[in-house]
């Protein structure tokens, strides 16, 4: 069983029970065996003395009945120590933090309390003295932060869903590190109460899963107003976390020469992500987003350094050798912030907020990198703070300007290293954003087909029935050669070739394979190199496997040969 | 000609021309001859030509049309030097603040630029050095402020109505000073763009009119969102800012114990008030304003100097001797604030605002006092600061906890001074404090009848016409006699008398000379004493006009007299 929302609900619609998932989820914990990933586990024989119980209720229309999950540690659990990732700070609550109280009312299964930077400063990972998670998606590299641990448990599959904080990225930059979803509700939409306060008026807490459609699931339970929580907000009348689906989408991305990347792979995996977004039909502007990236520099280099020492202002003062070097360092830097200067924040963020409100009254989302690139531990440790720093690129001004947030996995360079995009939407577009998240996460890729597969031939069923659709007819970089292998042709690369006709297929990345298996040899797939110069994956034939097959390469197409019989 | 708005329309609509009422309100404004109410005048002649061009136009449905304003001179008017009351600071804006130009396209005539409190840093009205504006209703009381020079150019007639800016309250304690109406409109409804900044976030373009219809009527017209105003608000669908009545007011009121006044003429003019409100059917709770008024210190005690520092930061810093001195000492004060304790007082008023909501949950406004007291000029000047502060004591928290409100007079004491009280609902609530501010202030006094001006006798439709309603039953103190004069009683107080039957009607104060013209000797209206101790406006006879009238004291009044002569 995937400890996914939709697979644990089928289990249990089909009659499994909470135990089970539990024990699941319990041993892949174990098998996991990280101990910087949790700072407190709930012990086993509780996770599952709480399942029996679920077991024994029955689902009574729970929406997350059985469904495993872990909380960041710096949001109240009762009865479990909260830490903060710092150990001094370590108490235990008395009451639920309300987003914690309707997840287990919503019947989920609470695992752990997950790791952090520390106080939820940094967006890296490992400015926790509980370790730092390790990276599930590739364990060289950071895991991202602060909400690191939550984000692990969640891409290791030992949950559906987790609970992070996001101020200035925490939600979405682990996302794209462990290539998971992270979603940033709307400011205030789900209460910070019991929530250890960060910049309090701009904090946030916030869902990763593994698709948009399972965020938006988790945000529809736990997004509601507290009368107690002074930055709780009501939704607008009509307001829903589900995905609202809808034609042509408006798309603005940053200019191209406001983009910054680690790597050249994650400016094509962003090329790619845009294009992506047009296939569905959206329209794509570019827009500046400098005056965003500017003023996101308050957050860190600005009035609201102030608001995190305000929040731990007597433990910075006091006892600032309980914290993490790199977080005191932080703090202390409040200290010195005059609250004139402050004002002169608030009123450039002000304004900022027109230039947001403009965007979006041409676009529906904002369509940007999650962060430039995900950087390995070492790069880190050499430079703990600017390589911190650069991780916020796209994500720190975001709360500033009342903006919700969707980061989803937009795929792995050649180098391995993982990327992501994150949609940005005015306030309470979150059903809006898990709609647009969703249509471009379910990931399609390009097949050049050349033979029986295309549109019309005896084979093309193959491609339709795995949900592919016709992107149009191509032809091939001057430097192939055709073969007639009988019922299907065969395509060889040889610089003394010609231009092959063909089309242009998309579909579901994951069923790549399942066509794949269906073409005997000595076909195969691999890299086409296109009249346009993209490198597509395409039908190609082993040299051996056409040895002796009359050339067709004059015809310069599997079509022309067809008329040509049929002539 | 009255040059209220109402009479303006009237007197426009039987074909007067705007050049008459802009005449009248010139010749009132040299009558009037204050060279501190003004610091720019706009020439009589170009009044004139702008009062004779609306006359060419016509109406042309222009809601304002011929109406003479005056602008606090913090509010930008294209043309005009804008001072803030600070010489050295004087310039000649080129554009309109939005409130201005909205005012002008509905055809109103801008009279000149009043005098105000330094860059609006004041509550009483004498911190400018252009002299202090005559205060209208008694010129030895401070004028009120910031908005003095506004407030005085409604209350002493010369125009229909000015507009001001109120942050701590600056277009609430001058209405109460100069007894007329100052409305205070929901934060953001009207644009602050064109306006001097004081506290910018929490500034406000307020309105005095000699009615809170007055003043609903011109907040309709400068009411609106501004596309390059980062602080302005669109308002919810269907908000109105017409006087919106309703049955069955709740009303909150400060608990007794909170409540301060000079003096005690004050607490009872404010007592009187909450009775009235009883009378129009509003249920009247008691609630705790302590909470506001403590987040009201952080406006001069607190984050908001350094706003105030902020506007005026190179001016603070590199020419203070430009500055009034007392101007000079509160806006040094916002240098040494910090940033971290800036945030410790944003968090309490966003803890206040929560207070403020269960407020209005219950209670669709709050009545309260809009000052304790107006001092004199002499006792400002004895205490510069702390008699301003004193100022403010009902004021300072609104814009913080985004209420709006409402101040309307409230009477005058024994001594002479003058009252007001200030209705504060929620964001948006502006048609209600008009509406419940237009009911409360629609003053009555009671009168005790006792002949044929009782209910179902021959006289009592001259009590109907006048918009009387009958209160009830009621009796003297034993101490009168009453006299048979024919078709009507005579009373005469006696320590020998009995207690006289009557009933006591409610009619328009307004309303009462036009009853007594139809009164005829020997009869007359004075202080009746009744069985309460209350003394209440009556009918009694001058002594010669009984004299030889026969006595019915004995039969304890004049409906047992009509009984008598049926039997």
């Amino acid at each position: 069983m995937n400890l996914t929302l939709p697979a644990i609900t089928a289990f249990l619609d089909q009659g499994g029970s909470p135990v089970d998932v539990a024990e699941e989820a319990l041993s892949r914990l174990a098998a996991w065996a990280d101990p910087a990933m949790l700072i407190t586990a709930v012990p086993a024989e509780a996770v599952l003395a709480r399942a029996a119980a679920l077991m024994e209720e029955g689902r009574r229309g729970r929406r997350l009945w059985g469904v495993p999950f872990v909380v960041k540690d710096n949001i109240a659990a009762a009865g479990l120590p909260m830490t903060a990732a710092c150990p001094d700070f370590e108490h235990v609550p008395q009451e639920d933090a309300p987003a914690v109280a309707r997840l287990l009312a919503a019947g989920a299964i609470l695992l752990g309390k997950a790791n952090l930077d520390q106080f939820a400063t940094g967006l890296n990972g490992t400015r926790s003295p509980y370790g730092t998670p390790r990276n599930a998606f590739r364990p060289d590299l950071v895991p991202g932060g602060s909400s690191s641990g939550s984000a692990s448990a969640v891409a290791a599959g030992i949950c559906a869903f987790s609970l992070g904080t996001d101020t200035a990225g925490s939600g979405r930059v682990p996302a794209m590190a462990q290539q998971i979803v992270g979603l940033k509700p709307t400011l205030g939409l789900v209460p910070t109460r019991g929530v250890v306060p960060a910049c309090r008026s701009l904090d946030c807490v916030s869902i990763f899963a593994h698709s948009a459609a399972e965020a938006a699931a988790v945000l529809a339970v736990i997004a509601g107003p507290d009368a107690a929580d002074p930055y709780s907000r009501t939704a607008p009348p009509g307001w829903s976390a589900a995905p609202a689906p809808r034609a042509g989408w408006r798309i603005a991305v940053p200019l191209d020469e406001e983009l910054v990347f680690d790597t050249e792979a994650n400016a094509v995996l962003f090329e790619a992500m845009v294009a992506r977004a047009k296939t569905l039909g959206a329209t794509v502007e570019p827009v500046s987003i400098a005056p965003l990236i500017e003023v996101a520099k308050k957050l860190y280099d600005g009035a609201w350094v102030a608001e995190r020492t305000a929040a731990l202002r007597e433990r910075v003062r006091d006892q600032p050798e309980t914290l993490h070097p790199v977080t005191r360092t932080i703090l202390e830097g409040g200290f010195g912030r005059s609250a004139v200067d402050a004002f002169d924040d608030f009123h450039a963020v002000a304004l900022a907020r027109l230039v947001a409100r403009d965007i979006f009254a041409e676009a529906d989302a904002i369509l940007l990198p999650t962060a430039p690139g995900i950087p390995s531990l070492e790069a880190m440790a050499a430079a703990p703070i600017a390589a911190n720093s650069r991780l916020g690129t796209y994500t720190n001004f975001v709360n500033l300007l009342d903006m919700a947030g969707l980061a989803v996995p937009a795929g792995v360079g050649p180098d391995g290293l993982p990327f992501g995009v994150t949609l940005l939407g005015p306030a309470f577009s979150d059903g809006a954003l898990a709609a647009l998240g969703t249509a471009l996460s379910a990931h399609e890729s390009l097949l050049f087909c050349i033979g029986a597969h295309m549109s019309g031939l005896p084979l093309n069923g193959q491609v339709t029935a795995l949900g592919g659709r016709l992107v149009g007819a191509a032809a091939t970089a001057p430097c192939y050669r055709l073969f007639d292998l009988g019922s299907r042709p065969g395509l060889l690369r040889d610089p003394g070739g010609a231009a092959i006709e063909g089309e242009i297929w998309a579909l579901p990345t994951s069923a790549i394979g399942a066509l794949l298996v269906q073409v005997p040899s000595p076909l195969g797939f691999g890299r086409v190199e296109m009249a346009d110069g993209a490198a597509v994956l395409g039908f190609l034939a082993e040299a051996a496997g056409v040895a002796g097959a009359p050339e067709i390469t004059a015809l310069g197409g599997w079509r022309r040969l067809l008329a040509s019989r049929i002539g």
